[in-house]
């Protein structure tokens, strides 16, 4: 059996930079048409030389493969109109974080006062560049993103004009809030669909699926699969694939991220496959990105062929992806 | 300032075998004038001869030292009422572990099956014997203890003469449950009056608070709190003090337990003197847990005054404690 997906995009990718870039950036391009690449870096990526040179960065790691590295600023209430006029082409969207809230997010947005924000909100509304949202208070950490969706909600309702992406969201209450404002939509990733906080703390305690958002409670994941299942046009495919040095990983301390890129689609197969929605995955995994960005990502075709295919343990010696050493029933046989 | 207890108790303590109980027995006998060793070792205590040659190891292990080893037997619902007889004065409770539940639990209770543990559970009211409950379903991790509450009543309420003990509670439910029936009765941790899950997983992950049951929410903690603040005479001080190589909590797959005996003393007098409760803590580390077993644990008076102590990294280079290399506020100045 074989199936064929056309222009898979992942709208939430964190490629790094570096050495680390080096590694990542070629595993996302092999099977992705392209991806809205994160501005998470030490510093983060606010003005537009950083911006263009971390995207030649990315090109540069990448090679030969067709890849669009769809690129992101880091937001602050301070950009001037006339500085986002200016890179307005170069970028595809802008990705709030509340301050701390998760990797390298310490300039982030500390309390979500309208009026410091409205500006580029404001701006961002007539200029047509989407907000992409970690969603997450400082609360419980099981509480975190519905505690902040009042906060989406006052943004979606006060800048009816501008679309606003809940990043990889993770609770039923999420998926519900999708629901009551049109210019609310959402990144799921894959990790989300497949474990909740069992598969990270429910036996042996398990670093490589230690997330954030953390996996929640089984309602919640049943909630982010039907969305996912059913291709709901508000949501797309953003694995939020986060790569960490393996040492990094398995010390005490241990960073939130889950290394998905190169597994993703042979895994998004087998669960659609398995919950008999494959005709469904075009959707979630492309068309439904395309339609909400305004997009046309280079082609590229990726077939998959039902057959066993062994995860690596680890990449290059560093990363350790989701599934390492276990076989997922879905390979890629060809991309391009 | 000095704080003064008299017999001090552990009502949950692990010892271990081997090269683990050298350590860390001597280190438990300095503070404490006796504690409840539990019986799951591999193979796990069930006949009066690994009873005694356990028993004789821990004395061999804490030396000199004061200290009494309370022993218990891993549950089985097939002992015979006559080895309960010859056992009795051996051991001060059995303890029911459900299956696969936590470490080295392999052998214990699938399902709760009243016909099955009857003969049991009746000859242990009969000989006046505690049972001691880890009391979780195979559920979701953040809902087994709650879940398991119903197990608890259906004991309690068909066995009325049986005292049955709640180890480790970590949930409000639980703490509600212990008003309803009068022989139930509970022992909480000193970590989870200090922790909830935001300190395991909330900011980066941290092996070394990782324990079943898993830390809760902020209102299970203030529950158990209030339980132990105002010495609940149904509650007792039990460490669940679990020792773990330093290697196997700080790799993948990182087994459950907090380290925690040699400085719960410590540690719980820096928590009820910051919660003005220190008239309480005589009760909650010794009065209740003499009274609710009906003991005379031998004499020691443990002083602690007011002054830094600083934590060791490590004991023995091989077991890392609650708060490594991190300052509490008062210190152990005698004990004997």
């Amino acid at each position: 059996m074989v199936v064929s997906l056309n222009e898979p995009l992942d709208m939430h990718l964190h490629l790094r930079d570096a050495g680390m870039l080096d590694i990542v950036a070629p595993l996302s391009a092999e099977t992705f048409s392209g991806a809205l690449v994160m501005p998470n870096l030490v510093p983060p990526v606010t003005t537009k030389e950083a911006l263009l040179s971390y995207r030649k960065r990315i090109l540069d790691a990448v090679g030969e493969s067709t890849f669009m590295p769809y690129m992101t600023l880091f937001f602050k209430s301070d950009y001037s109109a006339g500085f986002l006029e200016a890179v307005k082409d170069d970028i595809l969207a802008i990705k709030l974080y509340p301050a701390g809230i998760t990797t390298n997010s310490e300039g982030g947005v500390s309390g979500f006062d309208l009026k410091e924000l409205a500006p580029v909100l404001d701006a961002m509304s007539g200029l047509g560049i989407p907000l992409c949202v970690h969603g997450e208070t400082g609360g419980f950490v099981m509480d975190r993103e519905a505690e902040f969706i009042p906060i989406y909600e006052k943004l979606a309702k006060n800048f009816p004009d501008l679309k606003i992406i809940m990043e990889h969201i993770t609770t039923k209450e999420a998926v519900e809030a999708l629901k009551r404002f049109e210019n609310l939509y959402a990144t799921i990733t894959l990790h989300h669909l497949y474990i909740t906080l069992d598969d990270v703390a429910g036996g042996l305690l398990q670093p490589h699926l230690f997330c954030k958002p953390i996996a929640k409670r089984p309602e919640d994941r049943e909630a982010l699969l039907d969305a996912a299942l059913k291709a709901d046009p508000k949501v797309m495919f953003g694995s939020d694939s986060a790569p960490h040095p393996k040492d990094a990983k398995e010390a005490p301390g241990c960073a939130a991220g889950v290394f998905t890129a190169p597994i993703a689609l042979q895994a998004l197969v087998q669960l659609f496959e398995k919950h008999d929605a494959l005709d469904r995955l075009q959707s979630f995994v492309s068309d439904n990105a395309k339609r909400i960005y305004g997009i046309n990502p280079p082609e590229k075709r990726v077939i998959l062929e039902n057959s066993p295919y062994l995860v690596p343990d680890i990449y290059e010696g560093t990363v350790v992806p989701m599934f390492a050493g276990r076989t997922l029933e879905w390979r890629v046989v060809s991309a391009g």
